[in-house]
């Protein structure tokens, strides 16, 4: 099961909206087919290792991270190639919320008489299929929070001077970390100050996440880096009612996805923008800053994982802050997470969090 | 020698303005003496660790951390007393660099026949005496600054709320960490906002750390705890020229002891201070901030130790800053840090750095 969760990770920001599945078939003692949900959600996983292991899958056990799905896609269901290939038992930790699958995949196997056993590495394969789930549950992405900053959690000089706060063996780790995405996230103000292309250039990903940007007015650089590429990675623009049509039309024309937000007060609604993402089919969004951004994430609860870079280097109280404002009045009311992992990467430290169960 | 380092690690805090030293004695393979120097820094441990060999000590091998004094102080030389208990051999990692003894311990140990090896374990040595090193060579203490902030570099919120932002934890450890230094020092801002006692309770140290408080004007609240306990652990105050003698005359009859400083603009001038620090005996200081304090250390070189704790919570950008300002242009003159260490504290992330070599 654990080689099969890790297989299914190779899937991770490639497969949406699908959820990146791993799938490993054993007879006998021996690894008999091995498979991962393909770029762009097919093959399924299930696919590809039965394929592989073609008839040694009669009397086997598979080992697939996901309940298999139940109903008639675009592809058949992989329960019936479960079931058809003659395989005598399936391992798979968690059921499937996707509510035309949810039970009836285990329970097509069981009626077939396959023995299902469900449970085993319950809490990874959860964590997996994270952004999936949630997409389903509540129409939105698994949204981590990642923040580069300075010993005193700054992520920029007041001059709004950046590269480089953290040394190239942390900012290798984030294109890889980009690379598992299905979308890279900014504001419209790291837009601006960066032109940042957000492309993931140390790994040659099946697919490049598609970029985000959230402003609220569409006043993004037009001979900027994400201008120029629009039409090679996708850049989706989430911005507010009533754009300037002149803008508006100049971004379609480029080749951007225009996805238009409710506001909150006069900045955009991160609710409304991570729904609408929801509907474009993305699961896991990585949104690289800037303060003003993050600030609203965070007011809002929508920050599932946070992410820090610390380097060792103190850049004083006029430096540009990782975190705008956030309005709070007492400490009780500040967002709270739970650490999840600490590592040292080259000279500067990572630091991953999860949302604190209150 | 990591045992004899071990030992003499527990008089740090406690043997200023003496060097914390540690002594084993070996014969045929047995510990037959085990020696640190003592509160106040006499006796010195090589006195204390020949006291246990007794006879045993003839033939043996001393593991001393720094080289035995050679000068008739208060004590008789630790280099007499070896060559009298007829000690074979000496094994000291590094020289004294206080001019009185520098060489003169091992060429006295050598002139009477004994074996003298050097080099041992010399970089954790050299660390252990950093403090007493650089205040022989420069007149300052070493100075460890600490800052427990959130994830984006925030020590409280903007009315000012810090308790608590890392866990229990955390703090418990650093109630360890003043007591391996020989002073506290905080800001006045601090003094004054947080009412601290910056004295050591989780633990029952041989002598509390002295408590620094840099405050140009004296303006320190009189009912405080500070004020309070002035007569049972010291407080010593870094002020301003011309203070004004009543708040002077308040204090000193208090019991605190009074530091005069030069100013470097409008504050009072962090070299000034140290130097006063140094003279008055101290070799390891532990600065707990505030932020405007943090920021007038960093920008005068004169952090070598930079201890981070960050807790998994948001405070966001009117929080206060855990560094005040530095007045950087770019980012290349901003003060850099090299990772000693990092390491999980409860649910918080420590993370100790040292001043980088450029």
């Amino acid at each position: 099961m654990r080689l099969a969760l890790s297989l299914g990770r190779r899937g991770q920001g490639n497969t949406w909206p699908n959820p990146a599945v791993g799938c490993v078939i054993v007879r006998d003692d021996r690894i008999v087919g091995r498979g991962w949900t393909q770029p762009g959600g097919r093959p399924h996983a299930e696919t590809q290792a039965l394929a592989q292991a073609g008839q040694l899958a009669h009397g086997a056990t598979a080992y697939v991270t996901l309940e298999p799905c139940a109903h008639h896609g675009q592809t058949p269901p992989c329960a019936s190639a479960l079931i058809e290939a003659g395989v005598a038992r399936v391992v798979s930790p968690i059921a499937d919320n996707d509510p035309r699958v949810s039970g009836q995949g285990f329970a097509m196997l069981r009626a077939a008489g396959i023995a299902v056993e469900t449970g085993l590495l319950e809490a990874e394969a959860a964590q997996d299929h994270a952004g999936f789930f949630q997409r389903n549950e509540q129409g939105r992405p698994w949204l981590t929070l990642k923040l580069a900053s300075s010993f005193d959690g700054r992520i920029a000089t007041a001059s709004g001077e950046s590269q480089w706060i953290t040394g190239p063996s942390a900012r290798h780790l984030v294109q890889g970390q980009r690379a598992r995405h299905d979308a890279v996230m900014v504001g419209a103000g790291t837009a601006r100050a960066d032109d940042p292309s957000l492309t993931v250039r140390d790994f040659t990903p099946s697919r490049q996440p598609v970029r985000v940007i959230v402003s609220r007015h569409l006043d993004l650089p037009l001979m900027g880096q994400l201008a120029r590429t629009a039409r090679e990675v996708p850049v989706w623009i989430c911005h507010g009612p009533h754009p300037d049509p002149l803008l508006y039309d100049t971004w379609a024309g480029l080749g951007a996805t225009l996805l238009e937000c409710d506001l909150v007060g006069r900045q955009i609604d991160p609710s409304s923008a991570l729904r609408q993402l929801g509907k474009q089919g993305l699961t896991r969004v990585f949104c690289e800053g800037g303060g003003m951004l993050a600030a609203s994430l965070l007011s809002a609860g929508l920050v599932d994982e946070l992410i820090g870079f610390t380097a060792g280097v103190a850049l004083g109280a006029e430096g540009r802050p990782a975190i705008g404002a956030l309005g709070l009045d007492h400490l009780s009311q500040a967002p709270r997470f739970s650490l999840a992992e600490s590592r040292v990467i080259g000279n500067d430290i990572l630091h991953r969090w999860v949302r604190a169960h209150r």
